[in-house]
């Protein structure tokens, strides 16, 4: 039988989606250059049940399986494979249970992230992670991609708030993974496997999660350098010191100018970068004025701190300016995700500064200062093959710099097929095919995701 | 070739032990039912190459292996299998890097968790699990159990700590796994399988850990309750309401009768329980001041609280003397360790009331208040076969307790083989045979650990 007949024959019909525009519209991540293939049907699941019924109608009739979240990803790990069935789990998208003493939540994968957080802080509670894609992207989705953003300085990523899974498995059959329980010794961690597994292992329809206490508001200090380096040095010297700031942020010179442009704000367009930073604990007036200090004594050139929280969020507006004020030039964006070693952030910065020089590209840097996760942004005319060509090149030294710094190919967005070409630089061949080897025994048949990530 | 011969083909003559009294010495850990077999061999290695040359000779030799740490296990992990080779890592015990940048260290694995508790915080750093084996236990063996301990409350398990590893695997081949950056989302996640693998899927070799900055000093309340009902209700609450001790203990009445006995230090033997909190952020006093009048609010009938930590280490003394506290009765200790959702607390420590006066067992309960980790202590004369029986249906009885609470037969002391008649109650089928699978996949000679947790 067909995939369609394969399908009608389990799930009721409105589950499915036959119309190749609707098919299509569900076929592509936010990744740039990766082409999507063509997908055959799409299936949105609204139990576990159902998703037990897509796979067992793929596994009849042999076609592979995308399982894909909101789509907000910028790998392509969410991307169609050719004659594959597109699994949307934005229906499952239901908060079972907040439990406020055991500090922990159930949800269904398709939970919008600041939906959960809105839900949780009716009970004075935090879900920390909170990837730029905070408002579109779903739990599913974050746990797949181990998503991270600003918070995570503090409060670490979605990795670590993963405390139990469903998953249904390549075979059919629904894996209950960890616990309920804040400590647990049983056997070997499966739930860890799954998150950041960018839909090789299976397909997660249930998630537990860790919740943590409501910070205070934040209190906030930004800081303008005349130079990169004493701001790396700053950034150095504020973690050696023992701060826990709870954002700590880059933007550089590029990205200034361009907001400045496009959101007239009064910022300084003439230093080499500003840092943002806030402190979210019961002491955050007097560590963030201490963090400003150690700006000051580093040469920063203007530095503010606010206790306000208001206040701060206009200080630091400028960093959610960036992205919107390149796309106003209407050029293609692609975002880099490199991490490194917090002391190795002032190499990294230099050396992307030199990137775009050499390769004459436009290379603005923002990026999680405190995580060394830098976000350089190419911009450029995508049909411009020169200027295209120079941009991959660059793309590929950005990498390459980062893992000769000692850090990763992929900081928070994960592999997809955007960073597929480079894992073979991170990850030496016995770790590479041992990774292969566990993604085999849990997809024999090469079902989900096929040609993504390992 | 013999074993010995294949080891001395590959080794220094002095890394090989065949006296048998030194065999022996290394050939169990602390559980305290569980009995050992006949360890053919004993080999300390200096070095990842050592281990290497070790694994080679027995798979040579067709032996089982077992790996050890400090032996201070509860659960026989580390118990010899007849004929095995043991592997105690004790001489590779190198802090190979302290960054106090990045916050991380790369350590050897027979380091002693408090070797490197004080090595990090000549640094201001802190490493904060903390099992009660501390000064004893190797941050290897704390790594393949998972190790928890009284700050788990605050500060997550050793699995929270754990971003790198080195692993020597069944087929003597190098595995490189995790990063050095805070952040990494390239691949699966293969750290994570052997922390808590109990020594089934390879050997640790090296290990770079997170740390933290060192907090400030504890602030520190007791309160005693005439009922533990209401002791369990003051727990909820006061997690409810927010706070984040950094130390939640419960130490029961027949508990605090044997430590007045043996150490007299004016307890109130008439208590049902005494609960031991501490807290360690900015605002440590406020905030242990609202967690004592939450007590007083729930019925405490005694609280104190100080800021001074010296005299708040006097007041949780108690802790730590009740085992040495039924040490002194010459009995048989056999420690429970079964964790549940914070909120069942009270549920199971009524529970475990009624399975002491049902069994006529000895049963004093002290455990991690805030976990919901709970261990309850069996005393008992080895020599009664009568009495051993029933402490076996009441160690039985307690597990199946905390199953039927939504929690875990092992809290944080692992499974080895006392827990192993119980997992099934756990894991279902599907994810048991996943995990064995697992176990397979990485050492599909069963040469590691035979016999043990799965």
């Amino acid at each position: 039988m067909s995939l369609l007949d394969e399908l009608q024959a389990r799930l009721p019909a409105d589950r499915i989606q036959a119309d190749p525009d609707v098919v299509e519209a569900y076929s592509n991540d936010r990744a740039v250059f990766e082409k999507s293939g063509s997908a055959a049907l799409l299936v949105v699941p609204r139990s576990t049940d159902e998703v037990v019924a897509a796979i067992e109608a793929a596994n009849a009739a042999n076609v592979p399986i995308v399982p894909r979240g909101a789509g907000t990803g910028l790998t392509g790990a969410a991307n169609a494979s050719d004659g594959c069935l597109m699994l949307s789990m934005h229906r499952m998208n239901e908060i079972l249970e907040i439990d406020t003493t055991n500090r922990t939540c159930r949800v269904q994968p398709g939970v919008i992230n600041s939906d959960l957080k809105r839900a949780v802080a009716e009970h004075g509670l935090f879900y920390p992670p909170d990837p730029a894609s905070v408002d579109m992207s779903s739990i599913g989705g974050n746990v797949a991609t181990n998503a991270g953003g600003l918070c995570c300085v503090k409060y670490g990523v979605t990795r670590d708030y993963v405390m139990a899974l469903e998953v249904v498995l390549a075979s059919g059959e629904v894996l209950r993974t960890g616990r309920q329980t804040i400590k647990s010794t049983t056997g070997l961690d499966l739930t860890g496997l799954f998150v950041g597994s960018e839909g090789m292992l299976g397909v997660i329809t249930e998630i537990t999660l860790k919740l943590v206490p409501a910070p205070p508001p934040p209190a906030t200090a930004v800081a303008y350098f005349d130079e990169l380096e004493p701001a790396g040095k700053a950034i150095v010297e504020i973690f050696t010191a023992g701060h826990e700031p709870s954002l700590m942020e880059i933007v550089d010179r590029t990205s200034l100018r361009q907001v400045e442009a496009v959101f007239p704000m009064d910022l300084d367009v003439d230093a080499a970068c500003l840092l943002l930073m806030q402190s979210a604990g019961d002491d955050s007036s007097a560590n963030i004025a201490a963090m400003a200090e150690l700006c000051r004594s580093h040469g920063a050139t203007d530095v503010y701190h606010v206790d306000d929280p208001h206040e701060g969020d206009m200080l630091i507006e400028v960093r959610r300016k960036v992205w919107p004020a390149f796309e106003h030039l209407g050029k293609a964006l692609l975002p880099e995700d490199v991490a490194v070693p917090r002391q190795r952030l002032p190499e990294l910065l230099a050396g992307i500064t030199d990137i775009a020089e050499r390769n004459d590209v436009m290379l603005p840097t923002i990026g999680h200062a405190g995580d060394g996760n830098m976000h350089p942004l190419l911009v450029f005319d995508g049909n411009d093959a020169d200027e295209v060509e120079r941009v991959r090149t660059a793309f590929g030294e950005i990498v390459h710099l980062a893992l000769d710094l000692g850090g990763t190919i992929a900081g928070e967005h994960g592999v997809g097929t955007l960073k597929k070409e480079f894992i073979e630089d991170e990850l030496d061949p016995l770790q590479l095919s041992t990774q292969r080897s566990v993604r085999t025994l849990f997809d024999p048949d090469g079902r989900f995701n096929p040609g993504k990530a390992l």
